[in-house]
């Protein structure tokens, strides 16, 4: 469901409703509040109000309970129009304030004001009377819809409590914001709790200290990440494993600067449209200026025109792990969701019209790889078209139609549903965009595919065609990951933190029970990563039979500490590495380790050739 | 032989005689000439001199041929001193005038000028009568010393022509500098001729643009080189090596940010002694200011000092390759040798007083497997110290005495012959450079790997030792490449482009005869590189059993081109390919390759499996 059907749908009246309901059961509670405004939003509704004394958290559960009250009166929710101006103020002074001072009502009055000369003036009534006899009655400005009676209103939650300044101004009175959040059955509320709290969990930003995947750094500065051993052994096997499917692919790499002269991106054109994103720029009054590098393309299109080109030596595909920089408010940035630095999977291919299609589909093609590879394969593709009354696109309607056609027979041929936003193309060329949806639902949207018709004319790019003459060629951008850093982010939530057996930082632990087995346990080590490990053995050790090398090149941990056995295992267990090897003596004898897998608990003994031909089936599958 | 001992040489002293004859030689061949300074320099000598007519190339022939007979006339050299200041001004007027014009001396009376009032005051002399009676004499103004007669200046040559400033200041007179060089022997000065054009030949910034490795880009501006497909192959595979080499020795791999808030250099203390290798700063006036990195270390400190450290944990050995930029002068780029933007194969080792002997000897060992594996063996270690009368050193006298003792043991342990330079230490710590010779006999300071005492006092690092105090540990900083610029300028030089087998960007071309042999071509391409190559094949083929695939993951190229095959084989090995695969009809038919190697020439028909044995036995040795 997309926002605009969202804000039409019975459950955003649903929330606007419970955010009514709230407000009703604060005034009954807290005699001469001021409510201000109660709007439903994305995940639930809110309501800014004005208390005489500060609310406790605690207080949530009481206003739960009377909202519960209130709901199960089954008033009747009605609209009302004011006739003009002076009724609606008088509706406003003598109803809505329930016969509390005039002065709980202040923000109804601005809110008043606000209204359009000669637009409707509405306000929702809901009243009852409850089994003793008391009579219940709310009524608010407000412009509606709402649903039909209180009644439905039965599986909501109020979330926390927030400051806000009336009209989000610092110089106004800082009111009390009520999150709460409202579902149309009990299941979905409850996945939704349940939601939120596992995404607590897995939150990044937490298993990344936890896990020691990256840090930030005061000294160092906002949003700029620093990669810690572990999250760099993340990076590095992400990238390898692209990057093997980039050469498979016939993708050529290539390495450019952080920085470049200003003339660049002038002439890209960057100067004007993305100088915002820019950091401050290094300027030598006396000689250049220079730019930290926001986007890799007009440095791969330098060295595309470094060389004359013929239609033979199309498509170029070239590729970067590139570290760009761009300048975010600090108060944007999120975790690796939003950075100021990143390595983009960038790459860029310059294609004939003739080549648009199959490389195209050759891009969606390896993103869809990648996405499988990674178990992301819950997502949707849209493909932004252009406006057909807009005249802002650069490029020939030729070629347009061509590529847009070549998108979505890219999308058929792969057996792609897809879904058209006409009107979301960039100026420059039509796009692909993938959305993924997490273990918890929530979509992201992450790697593009663009074409580009606007740099290969900016920077008059050519290849002599067949026919002997230049002609200009058509890029397509594209970085499957989107950026290391939001991907590994990403992937971090995704399995909180429990990364598939090929991209954990570390696959095995090996756990000796005590300094006798460190030996073994070593050797087993040696075995499964492919080297010596430099250990140093001080106690006599028991006898074993050495472990035969393999090639599987495994991340392997030896914990040889002098810690309790339980100790270790609960040590390995924080640190979701997916296999734990447990040795001592009967295992050194009889070439044996204890198992334990992540995933499936104790597996008991088994030999050293059973486990390694175990994990090499699982790295296989 | 360093410069102090070259001064002191024999062969100094007989370049400057070979300046004295060339300047003879010209005063004879262009009468009025004024003649200005002739010294000795590094790899031969030059004198600057003011001609009425500018003097042509071809004239350095006629220069040398004079020079010839003037030799062979063994006029003796004698020194001459002059009785006070008035008595040289008339030698000069008078005698080195030679008859000519007083103008041709004016030079010469503005050096006398320059001799401190009391210093002896010296002419050199040479004079003799040719077998036709003719005279020859020249006396200069110089402070020598000198061979005893011309006839020994017998092999030497004029190398090239420069202008050059009197005196060095482009206010004054443009002079005419005339280079030469000369040799003890013959055999020394065809070697340095030799070298010399070699050295043309091997120029890496010509090799670098012939072979496809890098290039440079106005727009992106001076000393930041953008590196093509073929140079980031070997960037990749020197680093992989590297990479290799340190997941075997313990080190673990960080990544940084290239930009560090201001704060971070403050503390470091670089802003105030690297300022000016600083690019100008991201300044934000309300915000903060940002500075493009120069170096690595203050970013594994800040990972270093992010958790507590114990005894235990030490030592932390972090490697990255980080790309760092320095801001230098334009004027003194060069190539790959001196850039703005580099990537060093650094790494910080963060050790315990007891560990500096054993992980410096690990560096150092670390160092030598890469320049052994790197085709660099002969090098010389020059390890720096304190200055003994010098107060400006940082740390404990008795860590300086401990950490001195140390790298000499470990040079000692490891059979290093080492020269000490006392005082070439920084003022944070000693170090040990390893200077190389390449294949012309030039040497490279390469790798250094230096103590430091300095930052862990300013980032006051910390570890918890055995007695549960806190100590502070010693950092070691340590690049076995230098760069990958550097280090890939070098190696390019150092081979001519033909780079080992392991290291080559391209390591097997195939070069099918006709375009029915493409198929054939194909599938040994996908036994050697171990994927599938995406071909288009639109004649028929021969018939071929296709070859079982390998585990070498070769990098292959097929040229399937219609040249003729005599082009595709000047190409390849214009490319230096290491080896050359022709296929034709009898080679489908038998399963065999025409094999050219770059080093042994055409070895013939092998069948594939004998090719593959011998490239998997040349790359495991």
């Amino acid at each position: 469901m997309n926002k605009a059907e969202y804000e039409q749908s019975e459950l955003y009246k649903l929330r606007h409703s419970a955010a009514h309901l709230m407000a009703q059961a604060v005034t009954e509670l807290f005699p001469g509040v001021a409510l201000a405004i109660g709007p439903p939003i994305e995940n639930g509704f809110y309501y800014d109000i004005d208390f005489p004394e500060p609310l406790r958290e605690e207080d949530l559960t009481k206003i739960e309970k009377k909202m519960r009250e209130l709901s199960n009166l089954k008033q009747p929710i009605v609209r009302r129009e004011a006739k003009d101006r002076a009724d609606a103020e008088k509706i406003i002074r003598e109803e809505c304030s329930l016969g509390q001072p005039n002065g709980v009502v202040k923000y109804k009055l601005e809110l008043l004001e606000d209204i359009p000369e000669g637009d409707p003036i509405s306000f929702y009534e809901q009243q009852a009377t409850d089994k003793q006899g008391n009579e219940h009655m709310f009524i608010d400005l407000c412009r509606g819809p709402h649903i039909p009676d209180t009644g439905t209103i039965k599986h909501f939650k109020l979330m926390s409590l927030a400051g806000a300044y009336w009209r989000g101004n610092v110089k106004n009175k800082q009111l009390t914001r009520i999150y709460g959040t409202a579902f149309e059955t009990k299941e979905e509320l409850e996945l939704y709790l349940h939601n939120l709290e596992e995404a607590k969990k897995r939150d990044h930003r937490k298993l990344g200290r936890e896990l020691g995947l990256f840090m930030f750094s005061d000294k160092v500065g906002p949003g700029l990440p620093l990669w810690l051993p572990k999250g760099a052994v993340l990076r590095d096997t992400l990238s390898d494993f692209l990057k093997s499917e980039q050469l498979h692919r016939g993708y050529e790499p290539v390495v450019t600067p952080n920085i470049a002269s200003k003339r660049l991106y002038e002439k890209s054109g960057h100067i004007l449209t993305y100088k915002e994103k820019m950091f401050p720029f290094m300027e030598d009054d006396e000689k250049e200026t220079f730019i930290l590098k926001p986007m890799n393309c007009p440095f791969h299109i330098e060295i595309y025109s470094s060389t004359l080109r013929s239609y033979r030596d199309l498509p170029v595909r070239y590729a970067e792990f590139g570290t760009v920089y761009r300048y975010e408010q600090s108060g944007e940035l999120a975790g690796m969701l939003r950075v100021r630095g990143f390595t983009q999977d960038d790459a860029h291919l310059f294609v004939t019209p003739d080549q648009l299609l199959p490389e195209f589909k050759g891009v969606v093609d390896l993103m869809m790889t990648v996405l499988k590879k990674l178990g992301l394969d819950d997502y949707r593709v849209r493909v932004g078209t252009r406006d057909p009354d807009d005249t802002k696109y650069v490029g020939h309607q030729d070629n347009w139609d061509r590529s847009e056609k070549a998108i979505l027979q890219a999308c058929d041929e792969l057996g792609l549903a897809y879904e058209i936003s006409a009107g979301d193309a960039a100026f420059y060329g039509p796009k692909l965009d993938l959305i993924i949806k997490d273990a918890l639902g929530r979509e992201w949207q992450m790697g593009t595919v663009q074409v580009d018709y606007n740099l290969p004319e900016r920077f008059e790019l050519e290849y002599i065609g067949e026919d002997s003459k230049p002609h200009r060629p058509i890029m397509i951008h594209r970085a499957p990951f989107g950026s290391l850093e939001r991907m590994i982010g990403l992937l971090t939530e995704q399995y909180a933190g429990a990364f598939p057996l090929w991209l954990s930082p570390v696959q095995v632990a090996i756990l000796s029970i005590a300094d006798r087995h460190v030996a073994y346990a070593k050797s087993i080590a040696e075995a499964l990563c492919g080297f010596e490990r430099d250990i140093h053995l001080e106690d006599e050790q028991v006898p074993f039979t050495p472990v035969e090398a393999t090639d599987l090149g495994l991340r392997v941990t030896i914990d040889d500490s002098r810690q309790t056995l339980g100790k270790k295992i609960r040590e390995t267990q924080r640190l979701k590495v997916p296999y734990m090897l447990i040795v001592g003596d009967k295992d050194a004898e009889a070439g044996t380790v204890g198992v334990r897998s992540r995933e499936d608990g104790d597996l008991g003994a088994m030999t050293v050739p059973e486990f390694i031909k175990m994990v090499r089936e699982k790295l296989n599958s």
